[in-house]
């Protein structure tokens, strides 16, 4: 009965560098290209979007970053995060295999995204940045980089998927609570916006279309910057907190994982708990396999085409080296808003060509059956989005039952889904329904893609 | 910069005794009567409606009671739970004072409410109850009950206030997802619900209401037990965990506060942060002020009455003495739902009785204010509930200011307001008005009572 459920790191061992995987990463990155001239783009194309030091952080090759006191200050509101031992998970999978999890449900906007949304928002405010743009999915980067801004006497304007918009009420709430004006997009803001409405009078919008709309907002006002809240590499690196906080945790319990899970949509909190693992495979001869849990109506890893693609749907981006179902792609309107993108960052992308860690696709229902099981268990109710990562943890752990093997799994709880009630009641009333894309709606996308490059 | 912002306790380090005030109260609680006869009643009137266990600590005058292994057991899914130091909003507020805040918003049902639903389930389930009837007001309780039966097997159906019902979907949601069933009161599924309906077809139901539901529906089933969340003696026992970690974490931090202070609706969230700290009070000597925090529109401890008074609407409950504004006082529909409740429960009525606690009523829109500079300074988005304890830590900080003293204020956050953000909406809106009773309103309604005694 004694055995200990959770392990808490002081503040004082929280990690005061972020680590950058492209430092280790045995072929690097593909460059981004500009979209005229098909030539790598340098640092100065991306000036007028970001902050001098975040494009630095984007194009850097140095293995550990600095993470600014002013940054870890305000971590430490809710910084380090727990890791859970799931015995009573473990117990109802009748599994040998250990189940670890981190739990970042327990930030201010419940869930990953502050870890990225304060040092962007710290950036912008030492350049003397006082208008931001951004995109928000389900709600989760919005509220985070709302209540990042606030903090920082920032002001922000949030363009919200339409679906999500409407689904979520509350998440655009917390981020009026915390100071930020919220547009459900598509909307008439935009250049962007008008045509997609003009084609899709009912379009319910995709991250893919509010970030065009975002990312045209800022790019027309020299005194706007945007904001952008996965994909990116600085993103990325903002987010590997997680997963170094994980490996002095996993050390307090005296082991290590054999396998590393994550949800992905663009690909942050996935890249924040595993590139640090990762790390230790290329360097430390460790192997353990890691695992990104994303959408069967969305699926880029397992089904997507690698090559350049646009970041947004209008083609305001320069071309990333991705694995992609096309920028125009538009997914089926999942609850897990937050992972219906339609591409997934170069870095990844890269290590996925390489085989340097997996994939697997996961329908809706599996995932409200995992997180159901999960809040009856562990008595978190999990966002939709992490719902994905619990799935995938089950299978493998239900694997391991197969095969009598006692692994040892870690998944990223990305985030709690108090936010999220109505997807619950939608599954229990037996409204919600499996949509996996066709084969042909996919060559269809890709062919469109094909056509622009 | 390296100040440290929140106290952790380990597992091994979490209590494993609840403490029992009355062991050491100078004037013990009155005792119950029954409402026929007048006289104190005896554990077996009691015993339709709760497990023996129960009824034992509601009367026991032991000091420390154990608390079972499965219960520790389960608490330690999320206790012991953290101290954070709010230096973000010390500096808001450029105060001398210390702030301290207790957060018990990171539990399953989000509040302090599993700490009592738990230990209640297990007893429940260890004398055979398969059947739970219960009332909930905005929620937490009956979320919390739900989450500890589903663990323990028992079928639980939930009466919760209509006005909540409706103002906070999600929390049905989440009742629904740990598999509990229901009802917005009042209701036509009992005699007390279908009285009020009668002459107050459009009544926002009230927790008086509801218990009185719940209560008769367990009191004609023998199968069938209750659990109340409030205002008994066993449930304030279940809460001290609260105070009791609190005052270990204290001492981490090499403080001891000058001032506690929890939001009141029956009491168990303010007992569970302030009792063992009246403790020392009683028997080191220590000085602490206690200060419950009820609402304007609410305010039994400082304008109502002491006497004996029913519990519940329809006098079905023993007579209790307790402040009271009478068991047919319908409150204002603020949104601390869990608030809205007419009496205290006897020790803490009692205790005010004496001069050993102190209570303070606060306005709506005041309550709002300080939940929104929480927001702001330390990114948790607080429980309108928890909101009123909020407000009166920064009343108390600024008195601090005005007095240039260094006074340590430690407040209990009972919960977060995820669930809650229509009341933040409304609020930015400016749809909130303060509601005072008047003087004349509670004459009234006191006056009713000493028709009915």
């Amino acid at each position: 009965m004694s055995k200990v459920k959770k392990i808490f790191l002081h503040e004082k061992d929280m990690p005061t560098q972020w680590y950058n995987i492209t430092a280790d990463m045995p072929n690097k990155p593909l460059p981004p290209l500009h979209p005229g001239t098909k030539q790598p783009i340098g640092p100065e194309m991306l000036a007028p979007l970001f902050p001098m030091e975040l494009i630095k952080q984007e194009v850097t090759s140095e293995r550990w970053i600095d993470i600014p006191e002013e940054v870890q200050d305000l971590y430490k509101l809710w910084r380090p995060t727990p890791l859970h031992r799931a015995y009573n998970l473990e117990k109802a999978l009748d599994t040998p295999a250990k189940i670890y999890y981190k739990n970042e449900s327990v930030s201010p906007a419940g869930s990953h995204k502050p870890n990225t949304a304060i040092p962007q928002a710290y950036y912008n405010y030492k350049e003397g940045v006082k208008h931001i743009t951004t995109e928000t999915g389900a709600g989760q980067w919005g509220s985070a980089l709302s209540f990042a801004c606030q903090h920082f006497g920032i002001d922000l304007k949030v363009f919200m998927v339409k679906v999500s918009y409407f689904q979520k009420p509350y998440r655009k709430m917390m981020m009026n609570t915390w100071g930020a004006e919220v547009i459900p997009s598509p909307s008439n803001l935009t250049e962007a916006g008008r045509k997609i409405l003009a084609e899709h009078p009912d379009s319910p919008g995709s991250l893919g279309i509010a970030i065009s709309e975002a990312v045209e907002m800022a790019a027309k006002d020299e005194n706007t910057k945007y904001s952008l809240g996965s994909v990116l590499n600085h993103v990325l690196l903002h987010q590997t907190i997680i997963g170094l906080e994980s490996i002095k945790q996993m050390e307090i319990a005296e082991n290590y994982p054999d396998i590393v899970i994550g949800c992905f949509g663009g690909g942050s909190n996935f890249a924040g708990i595993s590139f640090p693992f990762l790390r230790h495979n290329f360097v430390d001869g460790k192997k353990t396999r890691v695992i990104a849990a994303e959408p069967a109506s969305c699926p880029k890893l397992t089904r997507g085409q690698f090559q350049y693609d646009f970041g947004d749907t209008a083609g305001y981006t320069p071309l990333i080296p991705m694995y992609t179902l096309g920028h125009n792609f538009v997914p089926d309107n999942i609850h897990a808003g937050g992972l219906r993108y339609h591409g997934a960052g170069a870095i990844v992308s890269q290590l996925l060509k390489d085989k340097l860690m997996e994939a697997q696709s996961v329908k809706q229902l599996e995932t409200f059956e995992a997180g159901v099981l999960f809040a009856n268990t562990e008595g978190i109710i999990p966002a939709p989005e992490s719902t994905h990562a619990i799935a995938v943890a089950i299978r493998e752990a239900l694997k391991a039952k197969k095969e009598g093997t006692a692994k040892t799994i870690l998944f990223n709880l990305s985030g709690h889904g108090f936010i999220d009630m109505a997807a619950y009641d939608q599954y229990f009333a037996g409204k919600l329904q499996d949509h996996e894309v066709t084969d042909l709606e996919i060559k269809e996308s890709l062919a469109q893609l094909e056509k622009v490059m």
